[in-house]
């Protein structure tokens, strides 16, 4: 039996062990001193009381031999398909029907498995920095020699440029907007700039807009299929993570439009959407009823006000943190239209020196960009969704330190 | 973009439906007729209240700030890892750890997705009948020229040979014992030549044994860890699905021993703990944390308690139908150590023969064993799952019709 090779190409990820690491350090050495996670990723506000109320009915109903449910479809149950369809599409006008939807444990498992559907000769194209997630599934898929790197600096104002006519024919592109790590967003134009790219070089866009609900800009796309030709050229994934407090009750969500049609390697045209349900009825058994019913009480008035309150409390922190490193003369994206604020190390510094400088001047934890790819290196990441007051906290005590 | 032209090599399955689309067809010509479900995988007595009340106080734990927990490790939290490697492995004297167990969202997903650890011209041995997903999943990875069928029939009591010195080696066996669909068990004699075969052929084993708590023959193996070298050569995947109602809420595990080594087509030896923490790091983000919780309840003494009962009772199910179709003067297999009665179709007919005599004749729907392979052509199936009533009675309805 021999192993797959794949896994051996990927460089071992140490990003948030060694940040863990110099934390641990750092308390040991300053027993004192408080550390402020500015790092994480992950959420702080409890979960919706409507959610809890609705997953404890159905764990009771579980219970009861008369309202007992088994296996649910693959794709997920009907009523939250619904749900979805009617409220974050068909609601703001975008034609997605609940027969593209597939509920799942969450948007990185979506991330992580759509490879399957994609040939292994297939050119994958990368925005750097990025989710790391993208380039190590497509590394374990056997495509590490095929990703393209696009370039995100501050020159272009970290959004990534077309592929120029001399490069090689992108297959498959991987875009993320809001941004994870660079907090920016996409216009009207420049998506559509990448689906008309797509049309015109049969690709696909596998589009994750994990962060959607940050957006209150009217002119930024909350989906890419607000982008006239989207439904034949993307598939988009989306979370409850970040809105509603679901990173440890694991679900999300992958749209896979019926017009999605692509080729494979012998010519035969193929509907992703069957190919899709085909992967997940195979390799997947549908996600829990009662998180799926959890998910669904967000649909509800009270569910679409908490997420409202919930991004509403992450964006202040998001702005305040924003105004505050700008203030101090840093360069600085996101903290609009995304919880995530990106800045220029100070001093040039690289992102680790900054790391470092920070964490023993103030006490804050920030995540080094280099941690996202080469194209970080030099920046930082903070983000929005620690408390109001730890975030604060981490602003007073920024203030006190000289930055330029 | 090309897509993964393996997708086109799997065969459409169309069992599941068939049997619905015949249910429903018998159905509309008999309006007055009962159906009787004897077909589905499914259980159906509720979840056990002790699992009940740990996931409302879960979910209550997450609506509160001083309790809420976002992301959880990605190989599953500690208290239910630390559980399981007590209570099923240590206190039978299995030497298993936590570092070697990992949560998932079900044994399926688990299933499907450890061929990304296999190089895709490993040799994959697969016992026929079996669960389709074995072979579905390896197709999506490109091995479907691969495949080794190992032919289980009558001759053999439906367990498969060991390879012959003139066949293919294998390198990586999907062994499932208690078996889905014939209901066969290998004793640990049988087992033992299997984990031989792999330590000889540097072979892998996985085990799937999501029904070994229907095993209550000491001579049985319930853990392929119970035969000496197996932490060497074989992963095993669990269930709560079947003992504990867990179909729809989602829970499963797989272990993966840390002395279990394997080299990579360039020769490096490589621990497959280490590869499926980082496959599962990559492509999964942990079960849900109040599935977690619930799944830890059948741990304490009344979750063993329910879970002894609920096996009990769908045992007494496969126990009278095994009686009544052996009264009839057929042949059976299973029904003893398991969930599953698999039995000769009657009068020497195709596995589709039988199942609409059967349903004509009695209302009792089964499921053919021709869909779980060639090799079950002329064989049924039936399970244990449905209530103790609705089995009497299609014990009574097949006791009223002759079979040979």
């Amino acid at each position: 039996m021999k192993v797959n090779s794949n896994f051996l190409k990927m460089p071992e990820s140490y990003l948030f062990s060694e940040v863990a690491a110099r934390i641990k350090a750092f308390r040991e050495a300053n027993p004192g001193k408080e550390v402020i996670r500015m790092d994480i990723g992950d959420v702080t506000l409890p979960l919706p009381s409507v959610v809890i109320e609705e997953m404890k009915q159905a764990a009771a109903d579980l219970g009861e031999s008369s309202t007992f449910i088994g296996y649910g479809p693959e794709q997920g149950h009907t009523f939250l398909r619904e749900a979805i369809a009617a409220t974050d599409y068909r609601s703001r006008g975008i034609d997605i029907s609940e027969t593209e939807i597939f509920i799942s444990d969450g948007a990185k498992s979506d991330i992580g498995n759509v490879g399957d559907l994609f040939d292994v000769d297939n050119v994958i194209g990368l925005a750097n920095p990025g989710y790391p997630v993208y380039f190590d599934a497509n590394v374990i898929d056997g495509r590490k020699e095929r990703v393209v790197i696009l370039p995100c600096t501050q020159a272009t104002d970290f959004k990534p440029q077309l592929p120029s006519e001399d490069m090689a024919t992108i297959d498959v592109i991987y875009l993320c907007y809001p941004n994870n790590p660079t907090g920016v967003v996409l216009t009207r134009e420049e998506l559509q700039a990448w689906v008309d790219y797509a049309k015109a070089h049969d690709a696909l866009i596998i589009f994750d807009s994990a962060y959607e609900a940050y957006i209150s800009d009217e002119n930024i796309p909350r989906s890419i299929y607000e982008i006239p030709g989207a439904r034949k050229v993307a598939i988009e994934v989306r979370s409850f993570s970040k809105t509603a407090g679901f990173t440890g009750v694991r679900c999300g969500y992958t749209v896979v439009p019926e017009d999605l049609k692509k080729t494979d390697t012998d010519g035969n045209e193929v509907s992703l959407n069957k190919l899709w349900r085909r992967r997940q009825s195979t390799k997947f058994n549908g996600a829990s009823y009662i998180v799926q019913r959890g998910a669904c009480a967000l649909y509800s008035p009270a569910g679409r006000k908490t997420i409202e309150e919930n991004v509403g409390y992450y964006m202040r922190n998001a702005c305040a943190l924003r105004d505050a490193l700008q203030a101090k003369g840093l360069i600085v994206y996101g903290g609009e239209n995304s919880p995530y604020v990106w800045f220029k190390a100070p001093k040039g510094m690289t992102s680790w020196e900054a790391f470092d400088f920070l964490l023993e001047e103030t006490g804050v934890s920030s995540t080094p960009g280099v941690g996202f790819g080469p194209e970080g290196e030099g920046w930082l990441r903070l983000t929005g969704f620690n408390s109001y007051e730890k975030t604060l906290y981490a602003i007073s005590k920024i203030n006190n330190i000289c930055l330029i």
